[in-house]
């Protein structure tokens, strides 16, 4: 069997480029194995993110260095003392993890302080000054290194993108079931437990966030995790799950917003038009270049016209005048999307000195910057009947004259919607790795 | 609907009781809400358990105080900034929270350092010097509080013996579907989903450990947690399964040992007997006043009883001297269970001054006491045929000379069988709160 070796050294060439240094040693330090409070329970270990780009490496209390002079990697696992191998099993050998991991050396833990002043080096790289090993002669500098593995991390290797095209295959598969599950459960909390199910047994035990199953309000609660109401009967209401397990430590970020009746009808099947024609236009319209708030923009005013067109919002007014009003944002009050990697969040949102804007929706970006190709994002539009907000809108008489309060208290039934996908930025336009349908016409058959 | 409130006080008058004053403010710290490493992905949020103990609160950011002068508990719950509205939903109102919750009083986290200061009490008594908040005028007492939660906390309430019955049911109920499924799935993977499955979609989302899924020899490694392994087509292996949930905080945790073909045959059958008298021979045992040691002991002495019928131990040796020589702990090298509760390993298995006794086997004990009426244990005897100690033995003279090399060589292929259930103690025996099956027969009907 041929064993696809993570890409360590292909990762490390990038930083080094970045650090643009000829000599000196780097050092990250792996997550350590952590337990529950003063108890001996342990902790779900998960390999800390940029010790995983750079050593493909997911056990615990490992290190990792490079020589920039030699451009050498040695990968230094931990090693159990012999009294925990009744308990954890037998250590691999040197063999074993060569075959597994680019490493071109490897040395035990009890070993890494004579690994680091063996080197030759004169200067110690750490993401944190706390990180340096205790004890070495090296000089430690903390200020440089984050960058270069930032804006490493940023543009996402070819092995990244099968890595999380594949996650996000088998999790766009999990909503699949869940759309095909709806119908014959009950509650939120058999859906989050069946999401998790469908992801785990293919070999995704973790999943990249807390999923969000929300029925009808719920919906409306944007980072809703209580995961807890049951249906009581009433099908009439939307769902929505925004769920994306990890695997290899490559986050995916899928929502999907489906009828537990399994038709879309009246006022929840107009907001979900909306939405679904504001995630369109945003896709078409991606490609090198583009900055991100453009493409807020372009998702705001296809709501604002689609609000319009269905009443909420009083069509006296132009879509212009809206936008500037910023009353989008009182129905479309997060961010259009980030970028995704090893953490669904990830690194690189804002440039040096890139400030946040300060405006409804705008303020919650998690990305202010042109895209390029390599980027992996997030694609996620919404429309929301927050109560809160609505009541903070109603007594805001800039901002309460736009809009019909009899048609927006009707729409509150439908809660909120939201469609996610993740996708690439590619040399002219995106590879969309999320595979969960999207369209009414599917998602009904699906449900039928 | 009658709610039924954690009885958050009778708690805190067993833990008063046990402090023995009459004066003072008790104060502890519920856990924050941690992001991983130095992203914003939100760590799943668990209650610390003391916390838990002494309010049933299971939010983030929370504190707790309790007047032993006027015996009042007051709750202080974390308020969420109106921002974090449209993200997280309302703030419950304090009648909410008196409606579901056993405090005298409640203020808002900001308030916390008021509540401290207008107590009128001089002492602040705390688990650790940190917790206490800064800024308090109170003389701080680290020295105390811990040994009066513990001992209150080895003593389960029935509430809190009910929550366990009802965990103990839904992870015994996850285990017989392990069993109804196992012929039809492939792999560990597979098992160990299902298992988080079984017991979230019942509301039990956590688990109250990493599961053990281990096929064959995996089952050999007693803290197994890859559970990766395919079963090659293989089912002529014994699956061993260490998994149990927790919900409200209270853990469970069971072992069943099950053959992948449905029908327990040959060594494996013999083995799997073995444990099944081991764990039964201790459940008879059991009552307050036992020596949990001596329980360990007793399993220890089925083992080699079975072991040198099974003709694994020499039959010119008696069981006096194999005991004696501790070639019970070459099979059996682990503890015959510990306290459970709050924590799997809960609280409390060592009095004040009594150390670890330095034996094969017993060495791993978590608890040596005498049991006590409202003690919650496992029982949790193994047989297994472990590489790494079968190479110790067989290179050391003072053991190798008891076991047939042959014999055992080939029971090497039955990996390990381990049974486990957790059981009250109560005035006269045992409740056992643990309903999988265990008989071969009935399993046997089940995988049928």
């Amino acid at each position: 069997m041929t064993v696809t070796k993570y890409p360590a050294k292909q990762h490390w060439a990038k930083v080094a480029k970045n650090l643009g240094l000829t000599e000196g040693l780097v050092y990250l330090k792996g997550d350590v194995l952590k337990e529950r409070h003063d108890t001996d329970v342990e902790l779900t270990f998960r390999q800390e993110s940029n010790f995983y780009y750079l050593t493909g490496f997911a056990e615990h209390d490992a290190h990792v260095l490079f020589n920039l002079k030699t451009q050498k990697m040695t990968l230094v696992p931990y090693k159990l003392p012999d009294d925990h191998i009744v308990w954890m099993g037998m250590p691999p050998t040197f063999e074993e993890l060569h075959n597994k991991y680019e490493a071109d050396d490897i040395r035990w833990s009890i070993d890494l302080l004579a690994a680091v002043n063996e080197s030759g080096a004169s200067t110690l790289y750490v993401l944190r000054q706390e990180d340096a090993p205790a004890g070495v002669n090296l000089t430690i500098n903390a200020d440089v290194l984050r960058d270069a593995i930032v804006t490493a991390r940023m543009y996402k290797s070819p092995f990244e993108i099968e890595a999380m095209r594949k996650i996000n295959h088998i999790s766009s598969n999990a909503h699949v079931a869940l759309m095909k599950a709806a119908k014959n459960t009950h509650s939120e909390i058999e859906l989050d437990a069946l999401f998790r199910y469908e992801t785990a047994r293919f070999g995704a035990r973790a999943q990249a966030y807390e999923p969000i199953v929300g029925v009808g309000a719920n919906a409306a609660t944007l980072h809703y995790g209580r995961n807890s109401a049951s249906f009581n009967g009433n099908r009439d209401q939307l769902c929505l799950v925004d769920a994306g397990a990890e695997q290899g430590c490559y986050a995916s970020d899928i929502t999907r917003t489906f009828p537990l009746s399994g038709k879309y009808t009246g006022d929840a099947k107009t907001v979900y038009e909306i939405v679904l024609r504001m995630q369109k236009a945003v896709l078409e319209a991606l490609k090198p270049g583009v900055q991100w708030e453009d493409m807020h923009r372009l998702a705001s005013t296809v709501a604002v016209e689609g609000l319009l067109k269905a009443g909420v919002l009083k069509s006296e007014f132009t879509v212009e005048e809206l936008l500037q009003k910023h009353v989008d944002g009182v129905f479309f009050p997060h961010g259009l999307g980030h970028m995704i990697g090893l953490d669904v969040h990830d690194v690189g949102g804002y440039p040096k000195g890139v400030e946040r804007i300060q405006a409804p929706g705008l303020r919650y970006l998690r990305m202010r910057r042109a895209l390029e190709p390599g980027f992996v994002v997030t694609v996620e539009p919404g429309v929301y009947f927050v109560k809160f907000i609505l009541d903070a809108a109603r007594n805001d008489a800039e901002i309460s004259k736009y809009i019909h309060w009899d048609v927006a208290d009707r729409f509150s039934k439908v809660g909120g919607v939201r469609i996610e996908d993740c996708v690439v930025i590619t040399e002219t336009g995106i590879d969309n790795l999320t595979i969960a349908p999207k369209e009414i016409a599917e998602i009904e058959a699906i449900m039928a």
